[in-house]
């Protein structure tokens, strides 16, 4: 049982994510403006929940996380690549990300797709180099395994195509959920499972950790769905109603804002279900559940 | 000694790398729009040279190379993808490869960054799949690292980056070769050293193969440069002169002429020297030198 509260667990983990990360990168021998880029939108992230989510999952092993914490690097670099490429004008041409100019509104479209690539490429290599007695050769393979297959065609570029393909279409709730499963699922179950195969988890842990995984990430997306309809539009940071204007299959479109609500309240029950069978100190990550799940922003 | 003649080898292992490089993409459960980006690029390959010169690498040490091929077709993924964020009307704008419309032309813009994404994140899948008897998990974890080094910022992406800021300067012989050692050179060196790697080489013999492959890289684009101005404009497929119509920074603009021919032998021989001290039967890799510092397209 943990004594530290959540809110100073999600602080002190965000900081040694944010502390560590850049250090990758500024020790790179590679052109200064690149170097930049990258940095930029490296420091310009936001919660760090994902890492959080790798820290969280080794802790409840009760396994010291200094291991993780390349990994965890690895996973938000992933994830910063794939914001970066995301927001590019021939993507959702976006000119402000946490309401700073966009990667490549800074630095211009060459350089931010260069950015993206760099992030996604070194963040293999971080994983192959990590040194620390208990990660053997076989773990740091299926990680980068693990890695490769949540973050490819088969995992978040996969939601993304359908994503983009979705865009002006009515969506059945089977190809919504493949697009959030893929999308941002894909990533947010291999946090999860990265941290277990540090922590030397059973593969039954590892299969009841999938579940919970699986569920939470869809509740997220849920919950954003909602927000977006009943969301404080100062709270949230962009106009509230802007899925519905610009067409954009939701939730609640197509299950009634109510019906949204009990899909969203079936998948933190069958998360919290999953986590109890798996036999650790779950506390931190049912916390985690919770904070994701009934955030206002 | 090897009986087989080069053209032969070479047509062979192009089979093959033609052969398996789309089955992985084809088996992928993913979007059928995206495996059709990138089964379009893959399909448009040219000499497969890093691949080969990986194979031939692994039959200089006689080791049987099919546990090569998949690490063969990884480093070709890359290539594909580097070849398809180049074209992109941010880098630069090209709407034809090999006489084919480019990858954004045949599928839009955000789909080529996608599977450009997609082939790069899943190259690495690839080698961290590897079911092969004599692979450890220690020589995929090497191989990796050195993926992700040799392409990543350090490598063939910083190279982009200084190609690109280059572009209009008139450039010292120093960057243009820091240009050409990342840009082209890195993923050429690993494609011998992943070969040898795969044979289980000394240190010492993987010193030998990494100057060799540094000397065979930079004659390549010394004969590239060359080519452009001697070349048959039928036979390489651009128009003679191009590079000195658009103010590019070339070996023989910095060393005239004659003086890029001298650089060329010098490289020449400063690889195959390097050959010599392997201790292996380097027969084929020296005459895959002498094909691709004597090609005419």
């Amino acid at each position: 049982m943990s004594v530290q509260s959540l809110e100073i667990f999600l602080k002190e983990k965000k900081e040694v994510i944010d502390k560590q990360l850049p250090l990758y990168i500024e020790k790179m021998k590679a052109p200064t403006s690149l170097k930049e880029a990258m940095l930029y939108s490296v420091y310009a992230g936001g919660k760090r929940l994902r890492p959080i989510l790798l820290l969280a999952a080794m802790q409840a092993f009760r396994k010291d996380d200094e291991a993780g914490l390349p990994v965890a690097c690895a996973v938000e670099m992933v994830h910063t690549y794939s914001l970066i490429h995301d927001d590019l004008p021939c993507m959702d041409d976006d000119d402000l990300r946490r309401g700073k100019p966009t990667n490549h509104k800074m630095f211009g479209e060459a350089m931010a797709v260069l950015a993206g690539d760099a992030l996604l490429t070194n963040s293999f290599g971080i994983i192959a180099n990590i040194n620390h007695p208990f990660v053997t050769s076989e773990m740091k393979v299926e990680l980068i395994k693990g890695l490769s297959d949540a973050a490819g065609a088969e995992g978040m570029v996969g939601g993304q195509v359908a994503d983009m393909e979705g865009e002006e279409k009515n969506l059945q709730l089977q190809e919504l959920e493949y697009i959030h499963q893929h999308k941002t699922g894909n990533m947010i179950r291999y946090s999860v499972i990265a941290g277990a195969v540090l922590a030397q988890a059973t593969k039954e842990q590892l299969q009841h950790l999938e579940v919970f995984a699986d569920h939470l990430g869809l509740a997220f997306q849920i919950q954003d769905d909602i927000l977006d309809i009943e969301g404080d539009e100062a709270v949230i940071g962009k106009p509230v109603g802007s899925d519905e204007n610009n067409q954009k299959s939701t939730y609640p479109k197509l299950l009634t804002l109510d019906g949204a609500k009990k899909k969203l309240n079936y998948h933190i029950a069958a998360a919290k279900e999953a986590l109890l069978k798996t036999g650790i100190d779950t506390t931190r990550l049912e916390e985690i559940t919770n904070y994701m799940v009934t955030r206002n922003h």
